[in-house]
């Protein structure tokens, strides 16, 4: 990429811990210089012990503009926001933050989108079809949602954990009455299977799915970005589903965040 | 310039109240990424209100390596160094911090240095020389002690203020004993003669020295950025004089500074 940093130049941060493993500073700064903004999006990696005291002294930083948040601290950011969209106060959970007119930061929190973006350019649209995920944890939450508001017809949630999958499915009522119900680890009839639990990212993790019932039609999708082809995205594609894997999302991501960061964008109260 | 930013770019940052102003950011990072470094430089804009908690969390932020630091921040940030160079002691005052092994920080002042470099660069070497400085305080503190230290024969000093240009000298007189005198705005006579104070920022400012009795073969230097062309330097010349400017001073004390924030560069305890 190439910038024109100078001490004029906006300062947007991305927290983290561990950081080395974020890809967003260089596509997000490249796409703030193309777009006319002098700005730069740079890691920072604080402990979850620092973070408060971190938050504290960006509330009064007067050049940064803006706070990428990344794995540990979706919850805690969201907590320091004097507000947020809607989307984000479902999850209770923010990826990204800007600075308000008044000093205090507006989040929001774009997996869920991100997600979607990058299952609608490998080609499936979700309105109408039949979903089934797996995991209700933050990120299934995040995806279940988007799903619902995206006008899938039906999601079925499968979580080995009934009582959070009966709470989330108690949330998703309220914006998706009639269209979530409970689900399995089987495939079979839906249009599309979402991984969004941590199976796959050690070797020997059992699939999330029962791959046996799995039908080619069927477009697999995986939140995980590490390995970057999990053991399901792999036994789709030799199936020869169509699938879209954690890079995929985290990719598409990058898109939603950026249009939430630039100065053009609107601050909500 | 061109940058692969990621999550695994090392972070130096430059504090300063304002730093819109500031120019390091680009030039620094530049030479970080020429010299095989992935780290950049980006500003970020610290009250002195607020500088005790900044630095406390950059204590703590486990990909920031080095700060630079600006106005109005040094003598702070001096106080926070665990270790500094036998100059930056000097001065009581750094403008640049390294973290160390430990996690604390080792800080140098190389203004007084940046000041030589340039001044060396238009073709004037010190060792020898007869100088005049008008200025005793921080930027005339620190190229009085460069002065000495690179084997000027002689150094007046001249400040409105006598307590401080006699304080000034009795520090000096401990590394350059006998070389340092008390001066006056008169330059005649001298091999060189350079502004430390800020008489040329606002356009009535009446000039440090009597420029009447300024030779054509002195060379004449000033420290002020804004304007890049000050009263003192244009009338020397006019006079057919030698000169650097301040902008020259701190383009040069860009090279140190990245000499010494280098991660391959020592640390000192």
């Amino acid at each position: 990429m190439t910038l024109a940093l100078s001490g004029a130049t906006r300062l947007y941060v991305i927290v983290g811990d561990p950081i080395a493993q974020v890809k967003s500073p260089g596509g997000v700064s490249a796409a703030f210089v193309a777009r006319g903004n002098d700005a730069i999006l740079v890691p920072v990696q604080v402990s979850v012990a620092d973070l408060p005291a971190f938050l504290d002294v960006a509330d009064r930083l007067k050049n940064l503009d803006g706070i990428v948040v990344t794995v540990p601290h979706k919850f805690t950011c969201f907590r320091r926001c004097a507000s947020t969209t809607e989307r984000a106060r479902f999850i209770g959970a923010v990826n990204i933050m800007k600075r308000r007119p008044d000093g205090g930061w507006y989040g929001d929190m774009v997996d869920g989108v991100g997600f979607l973006s990058a299952v609608r350019a490998k080609g499936f649209e979700p309105v109408g079809k039949r979903a089934l995920l797996v995991g209700a944890g933050g990120a299934g939450s995040a995806i279940a949602r988007a799903l619902i508001a995206s006008g899938a017809r039906e999601l079925a949630l499968h979580d080995a954990d009934a009582a959070r999958r009966d709470a989330l499915i108690a949330r998703l009522d309220t914006i998706g009455a009639g269209r979530v119900s409970v689900g399995s680890p089987d495939p079979g009839g839906f249009d599309f299977v979402a991984n969004a639990t941590p199976a796959g990212m050690q070797a020997d993790d059992p699939l999330p799915i029962d791959i046996a019932k799995l039908q080619a039609t069927t477009f697999v999708a995986c939140v995980i970005t590490i390995p970057a082809v999990t053991p399901l995205i792999g036994a789709a594609r030799r199936r020869g589903c169509p699938t879209s894997t954690g890079t995929d999302m985290y990719q598409a991501s990058e898109g939603s965040m950026l249009d939430f960061l630039l100065p053009s964008s609107p601050v909500s109260a």
